[in-house]
């Protein structure tokens, strides 16, 4: 049993009350705990030492990264962040001077998102770093996007460009917390999600939740420098094509919408988010399952990002 | 630089915000978030293996221990769990019914107090398992009991029986949930706190916020049987009356309230709560720190439990 099924199985039967309104498999938890006129996000996301940085990686950007992977997540449910908690896990002979560039990190962060934390814990992990945020946010009563809302017919859009983040975007990327609330905002948006796992991995997500198809063209998906850098460089490695779909780590937004706003919505982003790409990259269909169009044909995607002739 | 000392320098300079009624330093974080009559509390709380559970504890109570020790600190405030989010960090070989058993034991806990849960996340941690809980609940707005309320003369409680808890209690104990807001229903307490370090280690954080010292009276301590028999069996190990002090992870309640309410308060447990022991085990008097009087005299006692000659 890998991860992913794992968390299948153990999604199927917890515990609820009254107060949830989404609960676990979306990218936040939504609770109404009575605010007249705004529901709770809750999250939780952890990085650990030798998966999400290492022992080389800058102490203060190791502390950004454990809290902008959160507020990604408040993001991807257009929402605002209010306050974290910090767990940090520390072997014995931890360093103290890291451990305050950790947080130096996180907290200048959170002070350019105006997010207070409000405490935490230090444990014992002997062999490594771990660090795990908790954070709330609020969004508007109703305005919460889920990743189940995209109907066959939406245009399907991605901000930034894909792939290669772990060459330095992993440490730096801004959570697009103004981008997602603009765009509740001013556009009816079906589904939306934050990209953690990859194109491949996490379209998916939207696609079974809204128990629809998509339809990518190849030559519209945005591939980063880096990714197309590294593939250039060393040819052993993944196409660039490859790496924008299954690098992960990209943070990016991913959403869909009807396609009659598509021009519309490509238009006043311009204007608003002119330094931003935001690329139409296909279209919901009925069906299931991810066909990626190119110059030969069409061609099955799986998970993995491995493509088969359709 | 210990533990304490890291989170004393850590907690001086942290991003806050208008929603922020109590920060870092408290069993929770307490939040206003514009519920009418309700403020929210905010806690995380972790269990490491090897140093909170063993591969020998039976999972289910590795999995309810975790919650447990995060309800206790809603207890804590007088407040009522809502919801929490649950970040398992698991070997790469995880025994996938090892963990579904966890969660079994945690939910059946989450279901007895209500409480929903709401998701969370699996990591790799190469070498032990780690169990972060986020755990978010409620009071009734102004009616949150924090640490630094305790003032000179009033009356130190405790309920239950301290020490000996790595023998059984640890893995077993009930949150004070329903006592905690009893006695914030119906009396005045000021200063409210779980015990996790022991007594000789969470008393001087109430003292320290309350800046006011405790006098204890060693007979009124109660001193569980776990403790004693430890204490018997063992002449090598400390006695009993120290480990009452430091052994730690009592999950009991530690409050104080005006000496004036002392027997009307003992009269009115004992009709509500006649299955558990509530002792008055000293009082709060000027200055700082904690001594402790026995049949021979007074003595300082310091956080490690150790008491000399005052």
């Amino acid at each position: 049993m890998n991860e992913f099924e794992l968390i299948a199985r153990l999604i199927e039967s917890l515990p609820t009350n009254e107060s949830v309104v989404t609960g676990a498999g979306d990218d936040c938890a939504v609770l109404d705990l009575g605010v007249p006129d705004k529901l709770i996000l809750f999250k939780t996301d952890a990085v650990v030492e030798g998966v999400h940085f290492t022992r080389e990686t800058p102490p203060e950007k190791i502390g950004r990264k454990a809290l902008a992977r959160a507020l990604s997540d408040i993001a991807a449910m257009a929402g605002t962040p209010t306050a974290a908690l910090v767990t940090i896990a520390l072997p014995k002979n931890f360093d103290a001077v890291f451990v305050t560039k950790i947080y130096a990190g996180l907290n200048a962060l959170a002070e350019k998102y105006s997010v207070a934390v409000v405490g935490g814990e230090t444990t014992t992990n002997p062999e490594r770093i771990l660090i795990s945020i908790a954070l709330l946010g609020t969004v508007a009563r109703g305005k919460q996007i889920l990743r189940g809302g995209a109907k066959v017919g939406d245009a399907i859009f991605v901000t930034g460009e894909l792939g290669g983040s772990r060459a330095e975007k992993h440490l730096e990327f801004e959570p697009r917390l103004a981008e997602a609330r603009w765009l509740a905002e001013h556009f009816s948006i079906h589904a939306l999600m934050d990209l953690s796992d990859g194109l491949a991995g996490d379209l998916p997500h939207i696609l079974r939740a809204s128990q629809v198809g998509a339809h990518l063209l190849k030559s519209a998906v945005p591939i980063s420098r880096a990714a197309k850098l590294r593939a250039k460089e060393n040819s052993s490695t993944k196409p660039a094509f490859a790496a924008a779909l299954t690098d992960g780590e990209d943070f990016e937004l991913l959403f869909t919408l009807a396609s009659k706003n598509a021009v519309k919505l490509l238009d006043a982003w311009k204007k608003k988010f002119s330094g931003l790409k935001l690329s139409c990259i296909g279209k919901i269909v009925a069906g299931e399952g991810i066909v990626v169009r190119d110059k030969i044909g069409s061609h099955k995607l799986n998970a993995h990002g491995y493509v088969h002739f359709a």
